[in-house]
Formats: structure tokens, C-alpha cells, sequence
């Protein structure tokens, strides 16, 4: 659909958006406006009226956006009109809470199987999944397809886990490890690191 | 330090800065550049040159950089010249994830008390804290003047929850529900949602 690039940043909106707008379906509206989705995100109308336009119309004006239509459209853009497989990598305590979690299935997410290289962990049981041995992942992920994965390793072992997935064939890794990875640029990389934000917040106390 | 108002996404960098250098005094390293920074980081030099460049200087021209000169900048800069207290509201699956977390210390936080509403969480030990009940918050925030706070809450009472944070002192919270908190400017919010990440890789696949 995107006919030019489209910024970066533009796109890490979107997944705003599109959490602001199933929040406000869940409340039974119907139709809303880039005023009103502004003010409940904290971004201009403006900027988001001008990062929809990227990809389309997607309201009329006066009239505002039918929600129900531009979730699907947000769904389609974002390519979770389809259910993502994941493997975790990582049963400690923040994989336990990441494979508890059970707000991912809603958003297009769904955790497969879990991993860790801790005989202490590995046959053991989270939740609704048993803890596997991280030496069979790679066999999984080819022949489950799997191309997204989660890592919760420490900080120290996740480089050398992050080249096991992409050779394994996956293609894009949250990492919750507190560093940074050197991958391909063709693989998708985003991260979770607690500290950061709370590092950003205190500059400004 | 900064006498013009420094754009918000280069504060947002300096935590990132911080942690590769702290990583590399870890290995032993005494000088860096931008350059090395840069391919650790996944950021261009000029970008970190600019981004240092508001704040004073830090290196010379063909030496680079001290690490541990510019880490003690970097704290000084981020106010994590001290060590800040943290509250962490709620104590399941997530909260007791981020209570056994022991990466927030060594990076200027520690969680003080952790508190639920659920009388069957209430009194429970948590690794070394004893989750107490939420109607005793605001009372122990005022009385230890702790300023930032961890939100670990259903989506649904987190806006509740918030007002209650601030009302009684809290400056800063990281918000691990997924929505968005409406609260007075004078707050800083920042939020941890992976299902955003999620999303935002999905839509280059």
C-alpha cells in the first residue's frame, strides 16, 4: 500500500493507534476523530492526521474515522491480520512472566514454545508450556516457520542467541536483554530495557 | 548544565550512551570515540558528537573519549548521582518479575515496596519484599519522598492508580499497562508495552 518510505517513526505510531482505537471499540464507539485520539494518546491532531495520510483515507472530513474500519486497515498495514508465532528464549524469572502474559494474544502474537540452556529449567512447566532444551530451537523455528522470537537471556549471552535465531531463520527479535545486538540490517530488532526509560525520566527532575 | 532546552529524543539517547560505555569499562576499555560508540550502538558518530556536543565537551579531537570521565558526566546529566527509590505497584506475574529484577541497582533505582490491593497478595513475600496493601502507599511515598514509581496493573485500573501516584508526590512513573495515562505535564510517563514492538517489526515483514 505504502507507495514511498514511509519514516520509522511514522510506523511505530501505529501500533498506538491502533491500541487506542481497539480501547475505545472495547467501549462500545463507534466513530472517533484525530482530536479525540489525540487527546487520549497526547499527540497533535495534526501529526495524526498527517501519519494516517501515508497510507491512505482513511476518514472524511467533518465526519472523523469509522473505527471499525480503520482498525482493520491499521491491521492490514501492521500485517496482523494473520496470528505471529513466537518462540521466548529464556525461563527465569522475566520469561516466566513474558510466557504468563496473556495480553499478546489479542494484539497478534502467540508465544509457541519456550527456551532455556538451564537443566534446572529445561522439562519444566510454565504455565501452559514446558520449558524446552535450546538445543532443539533451531530445528523448531525451521520447521514451525517461525519468524519472531523474544529474548529474555542475560546480557551477556544474548549476541551469540540472537545469531542462533536468525540463522535459525527468524526475522525479527524483541530483546529484553540490556544491551545491544549486531545483526543483519534485514533483521528487525526492537528492545525493552526498563532502566533506559527511568534514566530518561530523571533528567528532567 | 544545558542552557537551551535540549529536544527531548537526544535526552532519550543518553541512557543508551550510558550503558554501552559502562558496558565497555566493564571490559576494561579506558578510551572510546564516536565511531566505536556509533558501531556498537547502531548510530552514526555524527549523530553521538551532536548529541554529546549540547551538553559540553566531552573528548578531544583524535583522542576520543575517557569512559569513565564520560560516564560521570553522563550520571551527573541524568541525575543518577544518586540513588533514586522506586514503588512498584502490583504484584503479579509482571510485578514479581520486575521485584526479582536485579538490573535495576547498578543503573541508580531500587524498589523500596512493592504493593497490591489483592488481599491474597498482601503479606506474601516476593524475594526480599513483603508486598504490602495499596492503602498504605501514599502514606510511605510522602513520608520517604519517593519520587518514581513502577506500574504493573491491569490496563483497566491504571489511570486510577496513577492519580493516586501523584497525588502523593511521585514525579515519574514507567507505565507497564498497556494504555496511556492521562496525567498534569509535570509528570514524566513512559511506557513499557512489547506488544507495540511487536507490532512495529511486523509491519516490515
Amino acid at each position: 500500500m505504502p507507495s514511498q518510505k514511509v519514516p520509522d517513526i511514522v510506523v511505530g505510531r501505529l501500533p498506538l493507534y491502533l491500541r487506542a482505537l481497539n480501547q475505545m471499540a472495547g467501549e462500545g464507539k463507534e466513530i472517533t476523530s484525530s482530536q479525540e485520539l489525540g487527546t487520549h494518546l497526547g499527540i497533535s491532531s495534526a501529526q495524526i492526521r498527517k501519519d494516517l495520510s501515508q497510507f491512505g483515507e482513511f476518514g472524511k472530513q467533518g465526519t472523523g474515522y469509522h473505527i471499525s474500519f480503520l482498525i482493520e486497515q491499521l491491521q492490514k498495514i501492521l500485517k496482523l491480520d494473520r496470528l505471529w508465532d513466537v518462540v521466548l528464549v529464556g525461563a527465569g524469572d522475566l520469561g516466566t512472566a513474558i510466557a504468563h502474559y496473556a495480553g499478546f494474544i489479542d494484539r497478534g502474537f502467540r508465544v509457541k514454545y519456550v527456551y532455556d540452556n538451564d537443566p534446572g529449567k529445561i522439562g519444566h512447566t510454565i504455565g501452559k508450556f514446558t520449558v524446552k532444551d535450546i538445543s532443539t530451537m533451531a530445528a523448531d523455528i525451521e520447521s514451525d516457520k517461525i519468524k519472531v522470537a523474544m529474548l529474555a537471556v542475560p546480557a551477556g549471552h544474548a549476541q551469540e542467541v540472537s545469531e542462533l535465531l536468525v540463522k535459525a531463520g527468524i526475522h525479527a527479535i524483541l530483546c529484553y536483554a540490556p544491551t545491544s545486538l549486531n545483526l543483519p540490517d534485514s533483521i528487525q530488532v526492537q528492545y525493552i530495557d526498563p532502566s533506559l526509560h527511568l534514566q530518561h525520566m530523571t533528567y528532567y527532575m
